[in-house]
């Protein structure tokens, strides 16, 4: 039986649709038998079908942040103009995910192994057999939404007119898979993680809030608390204000973490970890050549 | 009784002198009945007892990588020319700490809270009393080594010639407050922990290698790995080899970590996060004015 979680839900995350794409064979081998994907679109799908955007999300992230932030009239997507898609990583706790379903094959512990490779393959068969959509103008994401915007870019080159893949990498760090192994570490170290069967996320608050704090040191910056940027950041809600660094960490990055489920943040980071280009598409580091062409 | 642990010996770590300097109040209000410094001296004191060179030591840090690395004849502290002083920093493993004492008031989970201004206010009573040092040609510390120089020249100004403090800040930043929790949290989260009080420090071995994971990312740099630095650094010992960044990160900085004594690394970590300078000598941030002359 799923686990109830209110921080994935419309009320906290804005409105998506579930959309299946049906049994789903993974990379590393496991199954998904009916893969549910959540989607929020914004804007229309012209009749030319060439003003689509793709957004794939980053770790602990889902489409919230876009509408709140990057989409919007005026904004950096501007859904008067474009059909814009975000689609919610697979295991991040809105798409079909160790807690969300009832599928004992795949449930919680159970859950197989996820690749950035498949979040692509499954973003590229939902668009196409859901929105009817064959071509970008842009695909956009950033930290694991880059990862899979360089994914896109090498597996279906004919698709994506564009990529801005933000901050993030075609090939994994050894100091970022180190990083997100700390991050893993927090959460299952905790004796309530229970081996991922949990009865409640909140069984795993420590966890969670040791995994916030690690966040805190290496996804935020050294300038970020600094400058005290934190300052201009609205609270999540009302009872949870800020004045000090301490109050902010306590009631925003821990707030927001503990809230999360700690099975979801598993599965994305080993995820995240392993990012990588498919191997026979390879051409190059980060830093060094990207082509969209589909000719080399 | 001390719990045995043979990363702290002379075998280990080279040799040094246990120094009493007696009773000590703590600024915190604890006290240490008999303080003991380790010290590690290189060179002889000149006549005019102006050739002296102290060196305190950073966060899990002895005096053991001075003389390995910047202690000798053509290096940069040269012992032909300088009476040179390393002492541990209080509960660093080697001068009294938690686990070395047999005094049963401030033994293990008892051991009073340290700061800063302590060990230098010990330091200044040792090379005192001891050796008969007024004053030092150069203070110089990495680290904390650097926030107890810092504290040199704003309490002792007629004492410090020069100050060298490297890769330390006179005030902690608050990411910096934030990522010593990380460390602590790792090993305090593990139940061998047992709240100060374990039997051997083996019982911490997954804290230790949780706080050693951390370390990785942080004390270590992202172009530390992704240069692979690490190819160019002896192994430990004989069967630790490494020839990839997984093996590096295990025979190395896990081996390294987990030989520590979990409450050392603690009271150094509470000491760090509080490191800043007397409140009514601060004269402001590292980026600001730093003043060594006592007229001010």
């Amino acid at each position: 039986m799923p686990l109830e979680n209110p921080f994935y839900t419309p009320e906290i995350q804005g409105p998506y649709e579930l959309r299946s794409i049906g049994r789903f064979e993974l990379e590393e081998g496991g199954v998904i038998p009916d893969l549910q994907l959540a989607v929020a679109t914004f804007g229309e799908l012209n009749e030319a079908r060439d003003n689509a955007i793709l957004v794939p999300t980053w770790f602990s992230g889902t489409h919230a942040t876009w509408w709140q932030v990057y989409i919007g009239e005026g904004r950096a997507l501007d859904p008067t103009k474009w059909f814009i898609a975000v689609v919610n990583q697979i295991g991040n706790g809105l798409s079909t995910s160790p807690h969300t379903t009832d599928d004992p094959s795949i449930a919680m512990s159970r859950f197989p192994q996820v690749r950035i490779g498949d979040d692509v393959r499954a973003q590229e068969q939902l668009m196409r057999e859901h929105y009817g959509v064959e071509r970008f103008a842009l695909v956009v994401g950033g930290s694991m939404g880059a990862q899979q915007t360089w994914e896109w870019a090498v597996r279906y080159p004919d698709k994506v007119l564009r990529a801005a893949p933000i901050a993030g990498t075609a090939q994994n760090t050894p100091h970022d898979t180190l990083f997100a192994k700390t991050l893993m570490d927090a959460i299952t170290s905790d004796p309530g993680w229970a081996g991922g069967e949990y009865a409640s996320h909140e069984d795993v608050r420590d966890g969670l809030t040791r995994h916030a704090d690690i966040w805190a040191t290496m996804g935020l910056t050294t300038d970020f608390w600094k400058t005290e940027f934190w300052r201009g950041i609205p609270p999540i809600a009302e009872g949870l204000e800020f004045s000090t660094y301490e109050e902010f960490q306590q009631n925003f990055v821990r707030a927001l973490f503990t809230m999360m489920d700690p099975n979801a943040l598993l599965t994305m980071a080993w995820k995240w970890q392993r990012g990588r280009n498919r191997q026979d598409l390879w051409i190059g580091e980060f830093y060094g050549l990207f082509a969209v062409s589909s000719t080399w």
